[in-house]
């Protein structure tokens, strides 16, 4: 079975491998290539089992039956403006970025009406970069966010298939409320990370001891501040609406953190208490 | 060999409980036994190794060589204010909590000079509650800060002494110099990650949605707002001062990250490189 044709990755690092196996692994598509203006980076792909061939030139991908953007947001915005006109009638184009509505508006604009265009987001990825980093995780399982772009059941269907094929779970989302909800579920965390990194760097004569001190809750409360850079800052740029009113939200509640600790460890511990039941109602775990 | 006699660890906790189990495995000492007014407690620290011995009343710890304090960071001032007075001449009394400079000047004020008082803190233990949680860790390899409350060169030897039977790793640090490192490295994330959990907290009509959208990002992010709010509230009440001064440190660098966003992808990502990069350095990841 090769129900969806010709697979096109544009982008070779983490999650444009992760798409590439799983499809592959699926038996669900005819092939898959790969681009990336890195050709070191395709090759790591081609090696890691993420594509069958390299794309030499990048309006080859416009060639396949399913073009996948797996590449940092405002690059995606850069293709699709490049390409967006040129992709062809009855084929999908999807994305993986994490920020959706200005994906989802350039495709509309852009992407001809006969071509099926879908915003896509699968919730995996690590801060780890590259096709090695591929090797730790799967697409499987994880939750895969669809974002229409126009009245298109086909276009929809067709997402839908690949999505499963990826054995990834399809949530139908809309660009505007999947941008909302993932400002304060991700795009804030790595932005608070960072600035804990920052406020946490010791003076030199410190350092020493700041490292004995640093422990797994430094760890794990600063790791997406280990994310690509360059990754996170255009998704957060893309999502800046958002993101800012996010800010806005973390800034009240500090505030209200504050307070209470200047109140004491009775009014501390209750709004302590309420953001451990937030957070366990968020991670299913009550 | 017992070299360190009889200890009573007051506090059936995880930290109590992971203490209790080093030193019984260490063989360096006579007997430990612990006290917890949570007589449950006390029972599970006996079942997990952490004890041999239940102690009934608070005031037979004070029959020990060497008293552990493994108590939430109030109580152990508590203790201090009840039993200090009556610490005995030659024994040890060490805590365990995670600010140093109020435990240490209590220390100093109650605890008579014939005996010996340390400041103590383990860089274990986490987000788990109670003597099970014991069963996830080990005090083996870990940094165990060592606070000196007065010049008491054969106090901090007995203390030394203690932590390599625990097969930690000893340093020795001021109490304000810890104080003023760990309200960055720990405290402020506990409460960063409340307030993270707070503003992710969803509408009821948005749970499903934003419960598919958080992924390992936002679980490690606010993984520390899991923590017992009692216990974090009481550290976060008594090093108040610099935990203050690390909120509004935080509150600049999410100012400077906030102007960055406003001002593209390019300045922003290179604050987050540089905070990777301070990350990566407290960790000895570079």
């Amino acid at each position: 079975m090769s129900d969806l044709g010709g697979v096109a990755v544009v982008g070779a690092g983490q999650i444009g491998t992760l798409v590439g196996q799983g499809l592959l692994g699926s038996r669900r598509v005819a092939s898959v290539a790969v681009f990336d203006v890195d050709q070191e980076a395709a090759r790591a792909c081609l090696a890691r089992g993420g594509a069958e061939l390299l794309l030499e030139r990048p309006e080859q991908a416009l060639e396949a039956e399913v073009v996948v953007l797996a590449l940092p947001l405002l690059r995606i915005l850069d293709w699709l403006r490049e390409f967006g006109p040129r992709v062809r009638a009855g084929s999908l184009l999807l994305d993986t970025g994490s920020a959706k509505e200005s994906v989802v508006e350039a495709m509309a604009a852009l992407v001809p009406a006969a071509a099926h265009a879908l915003g896509g987001h699968p919730m995996a990825g690590s801060e780890g970069r590259g096709a090695a980093a591929a090797a730790l995780g799967s697409l499987a399982g994880a939750p895969f966010v669809l974002s229409p772009v126009r009245e298109d059941p086909p276009g929809m269907e067709l997402g839908l298939r690949l999505v499963r094929a990826l054995g990834a779970r399809p949530v139908v989302l809309e660009a505007a409320r999947h941008d909302r909800l993932v400002a304060r579920t991700s795009h804030l965390p790595h932005l608070v990370a960072a600035a804990l990194a920052l406020v946490a760097e010791p003076p030199s004569h410190d350092l020493q001891a700041a490292r004995d001190l640093a422990g797994s809750g430094y760890r794990g409360a600063t790791r997406l501040a280990a994310s690509d850079p360059r990754m996170v800052a255009e998704f957060a740029v893309a999502n800046r609406e958002q993101l800012g009113a996010a800010l806005g939200e973390l800034g009240r509640e500090l505030s209200r953190l504050s307070a209470a600790l200047a109140g004491g460890a009775d009014p501390l511990a209750l709004e302590l208490a309420r953001a451990g039941a937030a957070r366990a109602r968020l991670l299913e775990a009550v």
